[in-house]
């Protein structure tokens, strides 16, 4: 079965899913995105996505393609003509195409792009594995709570991750030594007295839509949760640290640059997490 | 006679030259890009702007294209076809088209679009008024030397600058109150000594072909240029200020936020360096 995409009111076959050289998602970086996670053939927190997506187009003054209905039933049709019941929904929102110039055009047409594909969450093995994390400097914008498509630093931070062995980067400023976020998930750590540990929401960082969730899953189930900076020192002397993202969902982080977390191994409060998140990813259900 | 666009190895009609959706350009701004003034039929300094380019190639580690002489094959080629004997030439390299997934590909053949098109430079009315600039905060990436297509806080700023009624934004750090540069252009004030002052070319700015060829005309004519930081305070009590680009040229600016630049006037150096530049970009030839 060939890939469906949509593109501007059309399904098209992924490999004819095209835009203009001239779109400013492509000149400008002047776009905005989501993934959304299909777990059982239904999206994950379909809600709070769309209600940041709507944060993001705010924050950037884009045109609205379609309102939240239209939206859903496209992202349901695409889910069904993929036939994707384990995967990602990917949804991009740009200013289209126009004359290139940087202002914002005075009329154009926004572009809605969505791709869908078949994506395992990570196995139980990767899990029980955990996984390596590589700090890289911060030297990003200052508005990284926009979900903007100019993820120019963060590909060259995952990559200069993934050829040091790690799975991801952590963004970490040089002036403090705060670790910021990840360059596609949200750090937390585990302090030494059993609470979560995660920067909170300001423009330094991307709040995830995971990370919301595995907040709400620690309070559910009575662990303390504070949303305060930490340090990279701090992080690499924590009783258990882990990442969150979409894709990822609540994943273990067993080495932090040249050290070990704790002993090495996924921590009991991390993996009572990941747990539940898959559990409610899964079902919708949060611990009782 | 329709617009022709080149976009890997062919020649296109503008409205049907397009790139996949999943092109790393439209989704991780992982691309970068050069603009060539084309004057008299001719490229103004076609060599240092293809240096830069082949610098941000390999900033960016993207694989190259094609060598410099097919490069320049096919620009020539853009320019007899577009029959643009005035205008500009816009190059945009990107890492190609990959499933999406944020570190490099393991292969990926990399995308390179040109588009062309006639643009006058400003006209002798438009210089003699001038421009006002509007100071906005500093919150781009700490790579702002790489040219690439990551241009939303440009885009941002400069729509804000449009709002505000300026030409042009001006990125002032609120640390210390210095302009590194425009959202599009470098940034020069002539001081109470007579000399150019400039940001000089640091990460913190993209250090202008323009700008380079300005600070070449200057010294051949025996103006003093200090490539060193300066505040916003100072350029509004400086005796001169103006900006450069390739579609611009030596540009003369009159307002800074609220104040008038000396008398509200274009200054003589400015506007000696920009007829300087005028010749230089018609003719290739610099003031004996």
């Amino acid at each position: 079965m060939s890939r469906v995409a949509y593109v501007n009111g059309r399904y098209r076959r992924h490999s004819e899913a095209r835009v203009s050289v001239e779109d400013r998602g492509f000149q400008f970086a002047d776009g905005v995105y989501e993934v959304i996670a299909i777990d059982n053939g239904r999206f994950v927190d379909e809600l709070p996505h769309l209600d940041r997506w709507d944060r993001s187009i705010a924050a950037l003054r884009l045109p609205a393609a379609m309102g939240r209905t239209a939206m859903r039933r496209v992202m349901a049709e695409m889910m069904a003509q993929n036939r994707v019941r384990q995967g990602i929904l990917y949804l991009q929102l740009t200013r289209g195409q126009a004359r290139r110039d940087a202002p914002f055009p005075r009329q154009s047409r926004p572009s809605l792009v969505m791709t869908c594909r078949r994506q395992p969450p990570p196995s139980e093995e990767q899990v029980q594995a955990g996984a390596a994390v590589l700090s890289v400097p911060e030297i990003r914008w200052q508005r990284c709570d926009v979900k903007s498509v100019a993820l120019l630093p963060n590909v060259l931070a995952k990559q200069k991750a993934r050829e040091a062995g790690a799975f991801e980067a952590w963004f970490t400023r040089e002036s403090d030594g705060v670790v910021t976020e990840g360059g596609s998930t949200n750090a937390f750590i585990v302090d030494g007295g059993g609470r979560l540990v995660t920067h909170p929401a300001t423009n330094a960082i991307l709040g995830g839509i995971t990370r919301d969730r595995v907040i709400a899953l620690a309070r559910a189930v009575g662990i303390i949760v504070e949303e305060r900076p930490f340090t990279l020192e701090e992080a690499k002397s924590a009783r258990e640290a882990f990442l969150t993202s979409t894709t990822t969902g609540v994943y273990p982080i067993v080495r932090i640059d040249d050290a070990s977390v704790a002993n090495g191994k996924p921590g009991g409060r991390t993996l009572a997490l990941s747990g539940h998140y898959r559990t409610f990813s899964a079902t919708g259900a949060m611990p009782s």
